[in-house]
């Protein structure tokens, strides 16, 4: 038997072990302990939500792990304390786009006021985002006041991370024109701030360049705030230039969310969405595995297709299968 | 009691009061009329779907109904018969953005070989856009080879529109770059192609350069198909100037797509993502009309915006009682 308010006093108290049983918990796929995190969870909520929650993507190449180590770093120089935890929905194919090993983050992960996470795995984007939202209300509980998400920009991983954060910071390399570079659908839209990594040496005026280029882009989107203008900054994470200022454009954004009340109403709706999201997710997981709906399911999807039966027609006796079976 | 055989043998023989009939039916809140509907639509579907499905969008007064109307004669002119449909979520409330009545596209209204029908109203976007899916399905089998879906830059609806389109054509105007033109999220990422209406006279140098702008901008988004370059084309839709070259635009793509196989396989995906829409949109009525989860349902919206319970406790007491009382 777990002793779930030992583990959560633990948690509050900031210990080790006491965080790494709870994230364990959060992250298994076992039923009982699924129903235990709820509970602990619960427990952990009221200690939860003092930290900025920070979301970093970025393609491939373009200096996450880098710019997140100085980052982190020059974070805990300042006495805070700071979770990496990381969205990477390829994790369990091919070992994932962002490494689990602490390795790449050698500095960083010695730092006795940092934590870092690998990736929690699961078969879908929606899993592994369940999971990490609940890791970082377990360590904000423990007193970690920055949470970095890092995330890989592919398919929907970034809007899942960018709908679990304050901030979300975009990465970019210099060279934005590029084709290999293509931004893709959706993704400049959810950036709070756009960062050119690299910004050293010959690279400099391309990274220019490709701050115009942006910044060009930025101007046909709409805002997501009246109260915030995307800045396009250039940065170097390997020679540590810009990192100061990054954090201060997140502070600067947070100050300005802060005083327009804009913070927690993205927190709050965050939190119900969230809610409406595993609800749904659930529902629907009940409705595709009635005996009755997979018995129908594969043969209405295909007269669909075919042209033999219309959508509607199709959904409607869907439903009425499900409503009989209950 | 109302002869639905004759309604569809009516519809195919291109009888303008069966078409009308029809249409009433399929837009009717009667549950009657709406079972009697699907029926009507499961004899139409053998007949429906021999058409180009084009969708248009813009901001207000970037002349919709100008080009709509001078597409709309050129394309009777070489023999097409087109209907016009619109979305418009807005219609209940004030009247509309798009407005219902024929005055709007008077010489296209008295072709015999167009046929324009306003937006059905309806509570909420996906009422109407399901309506709209279907009328299009009966003009098609009454005909029209040409179907024209007209939507207000409002929301989602250009989302929605693209989804039941095979081309969608966004219209704008000369002086891209200002904030007054601001593009909403994502919307740019499913135009086929980019219209700029009313570059004319001292017009056009604005239109060159909004012209330039958008080019630039679609080049830092990925293609929508490898085999489709986006154009961004000037067009006056006053001076007639640039229609000829509209339609040629749209004969290109659906060339290019029915070579690639992209324009069947784009068809059945809606047809497929239709039907799931429709299934998840009648789960989620019956799951927010169960009075177990209705008892429920403001109590835990609150208690997870007050950060007094997880949204994942919340949704597993949600989804409990759900299947609790079935």
């Amino acid at each position: 038997m777990i002793k779930l308010h030992d583990i959560a006093e633990g948690v509050k108290k900031g210990q080790l072990r006491a965080l790494a049983k709870a994230i364990t918990l959060v992250e298994s796929r076992n039923i009982d302990h699924s129903v235990a995190a709820t509970t602990l969870l619960d427990e952990l909520l009221p200690a939860s939500g003092n930290s900025i929650r920070l979301g970093i993507s970025g393609v491939p190449g373009a200096g996450k792990s880098t710019i997140i180590e100085a980052l982190g770093l020059h974070l805990t120089g300042l006495g805070h304390k700071v979770a990496v935890l990381a969205v990477d929905p390829t994790s369990q194919l091919s070992g994932g786009s962002i490494l689990g090993d602490k390795t790449r983050m050698e500095a960083l992960s010695r730092d006795p006021n940092a934590f870092i996470r690998p990736s929690p795995s699961g078969d879908t984007l929606g899993g592994v985002a369940r999971k990490t939202r609940e890791t970082m209300l377990v360590c904000e509980a423990a007193g970690y006041d920055v949470i970095i998400v890092e995330t890989v920009g592919v398919g929907q991983s970034e809007i899942t991370v960018a709908s679990m954060v304050d901030f979300f910071m975009l990465l970019q390399l210099p060279g934005a024109g590029d084709e290999l570079q293509g931004i893709k659908k959706g993704v400049m839209e959810i950036a709070d701030a756009i960062f050119i990594n690299k910004a050293e040496g010959d690279n400099r005026p391309k990274a220019e360049l490709a701050r115009q280029q942006y910044l060009n882009a930025l101007h046909l989107l709409k805002p997501k705030s009246t109260n915030w203008q995307v800045p396009v900054r250039l940065c170097s994470a390997l020679h540590k230039q810009g990192i100061a200022e990054a954090w201060q454009t997140v502070h600067d954004f947070t100050q300005a969310m802060k005083a327009s009340g804009e913070f927690e109403q993205k927190r709050r709706l965050q939190a119900t969405d969230w809610m409406w999201t595993l609800t749904m997710n659930d529902l629907k997981d009940l409705f595709m595995h009635d005996r009755n709906v997979a018995a129908l399911l594969t043969q209405m999807q295909q007269a669909v297709a075919q042209g033999i039966t219309t959508p509607g027609a199709a959904s409607r006796r869907l439903i009425e299968v499900f409503k009989r079976g209950h």
